[in-house]
């Protein structure tokens, strides 16, 4: 199985060409597109929204995913591979939320012309190098025939979360349509703290660490675990970004306490 | 097979979240978009496009459509067995109309969580529960193990079609592109008749039942069962929402004549 | 496997049907959207983007393409044989820089009713008439079957590459969005000639027939088959289309030069 995610829209046919050269490739390929509607070059929208989809695939699905702003220039082409399934895409921070929360194994680059289209263009790698090779994955072609093992893969600052003694400090990922503050951390930085203190731009926390909305008195805050897998702040049944003034981008700092 | 209907536009990555729901439940699962732009909320015009899309999907066909203002509520999650297929969704009238068409055979409530997502959120029935049932239906679970027969399912104004004496009292269901005045009366209310009287608002119309627009004159109306399956006001080569100033939920009256 | 293009969008259900008729006929069909965001009726376009990526499909593919303004009048419905596949559609020239890039074998008209559902509307071949057609090509039926071939196939303007002497008379077909100038000239009007002298309007270039942008001086002009298969006008890293003034439908003539 191989799920697409690109900004490429719907309105051209460059989706549909990735389409073909994998099915050229495999024609027993199941492809699901998780979005083509991610806003132009914006990786961290792009990065988000596969790491949120990629948690309801199956294991062994190989995910290709294509923001590029840089395509044309020296940056890679890489797949990660992970303990639940593969990654295909430019080496730009695009992949890397939904590997880590599966598991990073080992990072490729690539550079086999054996697993590309003949011609390469200059301007869309999506159909000439991401597509057979997501192809060829899914067939079970091993990593290793791709390229060299890499360990310094791009690392943006939204994928950076830093620990400083109990405290875990990232960044807001996302503000969704119910106001929801998305951050870029998840489940495993806070192991099974109850309550923890949250820092977000100039204003001070102190909130429960529950299950779900329900838990907070009305319009009162809570954090979570959303569906996406990542920390949220949220009102019961109202706007928390608007609440806490708080965009994507803004810092965040979590100290974990153990007791209520 | 199995169709998915919804508000939640391409743009997200929702409804590549049920798909990858579906697939790792059944990796063999065909899994068509009927449309995911019903406009938001509108489970009137959600429903209508359903019931035209689903009549041409084959026997045995799960059809899940989420458009699902008051999820997170009491509202009930519902399956209908027809003699055609399945229908999966809330229950709130947008599975009722194609389920009509195909003739409902029973209807149950959702509340087996083995067939749920292990946790199901207040917002996303469509990821958590729909989805899941689906998956199931589609490889042979009995409906009667999703959870209890219900016969209280809610029926929304626009799926309600009333009988008096020879006259069958309906509304306007949807204004389509052309203009042409599409009522929720089906087939079956109008057996063989060859002329109806038709009250829309103040008017009173006395018009052919046909097969084509075409057996109407140049520009006058005349009545036809869509190829939705429902019945509209059409006139040849005009707009006759237009001229008979007609628009969605407008009530509308037929009284079915034998002779012309 | 078959490609649908068209211009329904997809907010309404319409792609959806001619799947649902697809796969009623032939339930383990592999279906492909290639856009249903084509400009409406803009049967030029439409043509480009189905050229464009029946490319990347696979031997066998059939290519089902429906810009139809004219639908509902005297204009035939055809089906074209190629050396790499099939293409289904109205005959208006939709189906024809596809076909033509594959190398047309055969052309037959659609009037089996056998091939057809069982009630053509006048207003949607595309599910009545071509969904049909392509699913029974799909699972082998014999060209033939469908109807009577035919030689006199429509072939508008942008179509038509003409010869005179060493020159061929072609036009815009598309500009894309990094202002390619792409023309209805294809690779095997060209041979391989290196040099070019190319009129467009009242300009007169001299240019190299390249492989890639990268061959020409930064910001200079150069001819090279594009990954749409059509020859096309760039500037290296500019907007050729801004800098010629150039628009689709405008004239171009080519002369090959043989030596640099």
């Amino acid at each position: 199985m191989i799920t697409l995610t690109s900004d490429f829209g719907l309105k051209d046919p460059y989706a549909a060409e990735m389409k073909g050269v994998i099915l050229t490739i495999n024609p027993n390929a199941t492809i699901i597109d998780i979005t083509h509607g991610v806003e132009k070059f914006n990786v961290r929208t792009g990065a988000f929204m596969l790491a949120s989809a990629a948690l309801y695939f199956p294991k062994g699905t190989v995910h290709l995913a294509v923001v590029d702003p840089c395509v044309g220039t020296e940056r890679r082409a890489i797949l990660i591979q992970t303990k639940k399934g593969f990654f295909v895409g430019p080496d730009n921070g695009i992949l890397i939320l939904a590997a880590q929360n599966q598991g990073i194994e080992h990072i490729h680059q690539l550079i086999n012309p054996k697993f590309m289209l003949p011609k390469v263009s200059k301007t869309f790698h999506g159909r000439d190098v991401f597509a057979p090779a997501a192809a060829h994955l899914d067939m079970g072609v091993n990593p290793v025939e791709f390229g060299p093992e890499i360990n310094d893969t791009v690392m943006p600052e939204f994928a950076r979360v830093k620990q400083k003694n109990n405290a875990v400090i990232g960044e807001v990922l996302h503000v969704d349509g119910f106001g929801n503050i998305i951050t870029n951390i998840n489940q495993k930085e806070i192991a099974d703290a109850k309550t923890v203190n949250v820092k977000l731009q100039n204003l001070s926390l102190k909130l429960i660490l529950g299950k779900s909305y329900a838990q907070a008195i009305l319009h009162e805050p809570i954090m979570l675990i959303g569906s996406h897998g990542f920390l949220e702040i949220a009102l019961n049944q109202a706007n928390a970004a608007e609440k806490f003034h708080a965009k994507t981008g803004d810092k965040i700092e979590i100290t974990l306490l153990n007791s209520t």
